[in-house]
């Protein structure tokens, strides 16, 4: 089996042809998060388009770069919507993301979630909790936070990945889990637990990272980096929640090839 | 009768008890304002989840601490979550708050307001104008803004207490009503109505502390105080209302017992 | 054919009757600007209203001083909304703006907006590639931005002058055609396209605009001679998107005769 990797020039590379090529993302997310979701791929360097009817949201698909599907607020409609998008990308070989908001805590939309995988999302994005929901383990989710640490959810994370090419599991250090690798990626801020969405926006840029890098893998680690080095840029002018998420938007804009060398942390090991 | 009262001593221990128990909100609000309100909660110390499908809202309701329903952006659908999940916390008593945003000015929504108190809300939060279309008189709304003084619906107010424990009136000076008494909280600041939701803000400030008070009339003016002071903390350092959405959130975070003490203002009467 | 035009005095009319009227603006519009579009209004000195359902889009209409039609995440019952409002609007003769997001690279939304055009917009406003879209041209749209030169889509906007009275193309150099003139709004800060919903905020400021102005041409010029002084003020103090989003919402408050005065540049011409 050959083990695929990803290290810091990876991440770099990517970052530089994600702000080349400003891909275009499709969101179908949440009513909380989705003017967060847009500004933020605006920010890092990505196009947005929230195109989440049941009539357009397949044939866009085929358009768009990568897609994201996200069941933070799911209307019928657009669990409709979710269905159509991440089968039109799995057939046009377009990367998808799932970010099973709630999943564990919540049957309905967890069951929504589960059938979803069945057209094979590039990378799930969620917290521990819902990765263990969507596992079928009991992650303790107490609805859409999370309850459970990162590393109690490696156990889980592993046994999706024969749905899924990668899980990323975010959270203090996020855990990020492909086929024989997991990389620790560290650093970030507190904060960023204190503002609506912020995980919403990691999971649309793990959508246009993909869509840019050589792997999937690659992918959401850059993500992840580039969201850990935003919210430390961040952190640095100040500590309230209301002012962190407007200079989190200039700090994913502001990131660059040397703010990445100089603060992402990785970890690279092999799971147990 | 027993006279059920509020002191400044009260609103400091439910704050203190707020932060200590972060209390989940269920929110079933509107599209404009669902963000901010899922920032306001989070800021203020309580933590937001916006569960308003039909699927979800009732089982959804017995797990959260407390539910807001906010008629801003009514769809079919939300309409049904919203009858679902009143009676949901209703049954399991939980506290729950109406926000009934354009009652009067709009019919259709006025009915839907009158039919959800069936489920006898803990607290209405409105302005002056939706809580005199609620009571059936003419409040002279404009749409979801308020024409008519808060003084002029103390009459209308009163007499929808035999189907709520508190009415509370937003305005330049809030008067909240119980059986029994009148709070008139005052303070605050005028750039509040020329930023959106933050009335809506304040109605799911409302569910959260009455999760944590010993009463919905403590409950619901510790929300309107906590409001209050942060908003003046927000106006010391801008005069403009984009700047001051994010500071009011910033304010939410920093207000404390010690600012409780210094700024909120409270007159407690009797109405007559 | 009389000649109808407009001079800078009439703009600084415009904004000083806005402010003084403070318009209601019923909106229709998609999820990822509606709290951005409701702050806009209410910073440059107009009031929203968000009412797009079924049940009381058509009444609300005859209420509102002004309606907006946006087409950016239609779902179906905003799009039998949006066909209520507009026909009522045109009834009761308010002046109504069209915002068809995404026409020309989506084919259902640009049916629907073709079919809104049998209600007689005031305005279209929208991008190049929109325009050129609804006009039956190819503008490669890609999803929502613009991949088309303002320049480039007069002449499908001339086309269009049959079923509505202005045709706003927004871009680097707005370009703003009624029957027989073309006025060029310059300025405004390239900061705006790194900003989600604000074209969409143009378009119901055009909407509040129309409200007060004795024309619809006025009003489509005062709104965007607004709004690029507005991005101009805000880009003084910042270059980042995220502050930008804030401090352009500030910049539409502080905006007034004498900044308007010093900051719009007009280019009168008629096309040929």
């Amino acid at each position: 089996m050959s083990v695929s990797t990803v290290t810091l020039d990876d991440i770099v590379a990517a970052h530089r042809i994600l702000r080349d090529r400003n891909p275009l993302v499709q969101c179908l997310t949440n009513t909380v998060s989705v003017q967060f979701v847009a500004n933020a791929l605006l920010s890092a360097g990505a196009a947005p388009a929230m195109v989440d009817n049941p009539e357009e949201a397949a044939g866009f698909a085929e358009i768009a770069d990568a897609v994201l599907v996200n069941l933070g607020t799911p209307t019928a409609a657009q669990v409709e919507s979710s269905r159509l998008a991440s089968a039109a990308a799995r057939a046009a070989g377009k990367p998808w993301v799932l970010d099973p908001v709630g999943a564990g805590g919540l049957p309905w939309r967890t069951q929504v979630a589960v059938e979803l995988l069945a057209n094979r999302p590039s990378v799930i994005r969620a917290n521990a909790s819902e990765i263990m929901g969507l596992a079928g383990a009991d992650g303790g989710s107490r609805g859409v936070d999370s309850s459970a640490a990162v590393a109690d959810s490696v156990e889980a994370a592993r046994s999706l990945l024969d749905r899924v090419d990668v899980v990323a599991a975010s959270g203090e250090t996020d855990h990020i889990l492909g086929p024989d690798v997991m990389v620790k990626v560290g650093g970030g801020s507190a904060l960023l637990q204190r503002v609506t969405a912020t995980g919403c926006a990691l999971g649309a840029l793990t959508a246009a990272y993909c869509a840019v890098s050589p792997s999937a893998l690659i992918g959401a680690v850059a993500a992840h980096a580039h969201v850990a080095a935003a919210s430390e840029i961040a952190a640095r002018s100040t500590s309230r929640p209301g002012s962190f998420a407007v200079v989190f938007l200039d700090g994913l804009d502001a990131v660059d090839g040397s703010v990445l060398r100089e603060l992402v942390r990785l970890d690279i090991g092999w799971p147990e």
